[in-house]
């Protein structure tokens, strides 16, 4: 999931030093704002959460691509996953610490054709790119919330785009688009108000969160909560290089595995080694595990902790079926065209996950479509695939936008 | 890999509580010996491992099935996986905290039949459950080795066997049986001993560890060494409760998701919950969750943190073509039959890996044969699906028995 986690990101890159370790990776009020623009939500009067938690002064941070149209017909929703942030195009900088996630898709000219569609791209709730999230200061004490942050859900994710789709005078979106947990707030989109999208690609992802899933995601909580330094989730005033990141990067190994294949990895690293310590001792690094290492040691200084553990949970939380008398009731509610779209190496999210939310469509007669892109990249396919599903989903778009609105 | 890790291992025993946690679940001397016997080696010059490490007072612990014959001619060497040891068949006690692991194989009328064939099973080399590891005192200091433990490999397991065998009086194994880690043992029998074996049955096993399963290895390894209480392998004086309990329970975790299948946990766990924390919470567990953390906890009732490093590494280190002019060379020493098992499910050592080596040595011109087993059960599958295992292996052992010694 993580744009920086491309084929040719070289595992020599591995011998780089990356600098000392912040306690979080979060944005943080005063740092550079980049391309975001905020808006700050439930000033008056809290948000209630789905799991009853309540926010006040919810900010959101987002980003936007091209003009919207005069009638507001052309708006398409790009949603992120676990580790993304709302910097889906653009360049890496100061402000932002990942050039765009899917660069390669969103653009003037590309799937995502910012000449012709005004897009948006919010941070997620709970995140810790801009919007409101653990390591933000809770405005009723002051302090970070840290440890007190409510655990949320991806349909609190999606009542707070809505809101900003509110805000930007957008009543119907045109597409909802995303991958893994992206997909599922393309999929929640569709559920929670299907007068207000014309058509969703869900990627890579499920109708609920799986317990194999499940399981990998509580291995990576695992991970940060085994750190000392984790204190909790209260260690926001640690020194720098006292912060979770040895956890956090820990939980970023395992994470990192499932989002690819294991022919690819055989193909890219084999049983490469280039570490001077000797093969028979406990620190010796084959150049996959140097590869993994590198991986967390990047995303702890982008991303934190508290919030990996409250998105990871909101994952495992997702079930269109949850109180809709299960999930055939729930995906009924969906009645506009859905690009479903898998990858055929993904063992994260296995394309049958996919299968089963197009035939429930078909069968309720909705115009439903399917596309397996054939990729050795697996999970991470739908980062990497920019080739393969840029026709696709040009085409869908056109389509639905030529459509009656 | 745990035979305790059986389909009828039910999820509602997750809320047993199994009481306080030793520093190590190593067997010590002192402890009952059950069905072990015993042989130390290397008493009077240190045994030289492959990575140029030394050990002294080499003790295997060992155990055997039925009766070697005048010829010592039916012996079958059974060879366990990462977290096995000696007990291969027989019930659980007081010396031995899990039931025989290949117990629906290894017996009187089993696909390896105790009224026919010699069996025998040791603790590896590393091990913990009397073969001489980092938890045995090191004779050197008349403390525990700990993080002086030297890293073995799988030839060094072997050489032990080899010591085990001439002491038996076996010159020729009727067979070399073993699935995952007992499968690199079989195969290394093969290419270091081929005059010393008659047949080997490797199962869901490799010729050399993939980057794939090296990545998941060092997860394990991170999730131990994260826990403070492993005190960087030390800590054989800690207070029951203040040994690296969480860190190796961490490491099952992620070992048991990868050792079973996408679909069977579906099956089995779905989304069920029975965890009366609400839901919201980041301390609430779904089923699946409970069901590994279990795994966890009778793990390291039994194990110990420091050999689930050093076995680990053996593991990733397992390479038929290390030194011998690559895997194409290596297996063209073998040159006996061979039955090569793949698991239909097994994620972790995906059949392709078996049919290489069936390939390659079917070129060569040895008479080797491929099974492929349709489970469900993943990896674990050579331990769960002893009804499709047995007619086949069965057959195999009686056609190698009454082929020409």
């Amino acid at each position: 999931m993580d744009p920086a986690a491309d084929p040719i990101d070289d595992p020599s890159d591995a011998s780089v030093s990356l600098g000392p370790l912040p306690a979080t990776g979060a944005w943080q009020p005063g740092d550079p704002v980049g391309d975001r623009r905020f808006q700050t939500f439930a000033t008056d009067h809290p948000l209630v959460l789905e799991g009853g938690g309540r926010l006040s002064d919810v900010t959101v941070a987002y980003e936007t691509w091209g003009e919207l149209d005069a009638a507001a017909s052309n708006a398409v929703l790009v949603c992120h996953a676990l580790t993304g942030d709302s910097h889906a195009a653009g360049p890496q900088g100061d402000a932002h610490p990942t050039a765009g996630w899917w660069d390669d898709m969103v653009g003037p000219g590309r799937a995502i054709d910012t000449d012709r569609y005004f897009v948006v791209c919010c941070n997620v709730l709970g995140g810790c790119q801009g919007t409101t999230g653990p390591a933000s200061v809770d405005p009723g004490t002051g302090r970070p919330y840290g440890s007190q942050f409510p655990v949320v859900s991806i349909r609190d994710m999606v009542r707070t785009q809505r809101l900003v789709a509110r805000r930007l005078g957008i009543t119907r979106w045109l597409a909802v688009v995303g991958g893994s947990m992206g997909g599922m707030q393309a999929l929640e989109w569709g559920v929670m108000h299907p007068e207000r999208v014309r058509a969703l690609v869900p990627i890579a992802t499920a109708s609920e969160a799986s317990p194999w899933q499940i399981g990998y995601s509580l291995m990576g909580r695992r991970s940060v909560t085994l750190d000392p330094a984790f204190r909790g989730g209260d260690y926001y005033d640690a020194a720098p290089g006292d912060g979770p990141a040895a956890g956090l990067a820990a939980a970023r190994i395992v994470a990192q595995i499932t989002y690819r294949a294991d022919l690819e990895y055989e193909e890219r690293f084999g049983r490469e080694s280039m570490d001077r310590i000797d093969h028979f001792s406990l620190d010796h690094r084959f150049e996959v595990e140097r590869y993994l290492d590198y991986q967390g040691d990047k995303l702890v200084r982008r991303f934190d902790a508290n919030s990996y553990l409250v998105l990871n949970k909101a994952m495992d939380l997702h079930d269109l079926g949850r109180r809709r008398g299960g999930t055939a009731r729930a995906l009924g509610r969906i009645h506009v065209p859905t690009l479903n779209v898998s990858i055929s190496s993904d063992t994260l999210y296995p394309p049958h996950q996919q299968q089963r939310v197009h035939e429930r469509l078909t069968a309720d007669g909705v115009d439903s479509r399917y596309l397996m892109i054939d990729s050795p990249h697996g999970h991470d396919g739908f980062l990497l695939e920019a080739e393969a599903l840029t026709e696709p989903i040009a085409d869908f778009l056109d389509e639905v936008a030529k459509s009656d609105a």
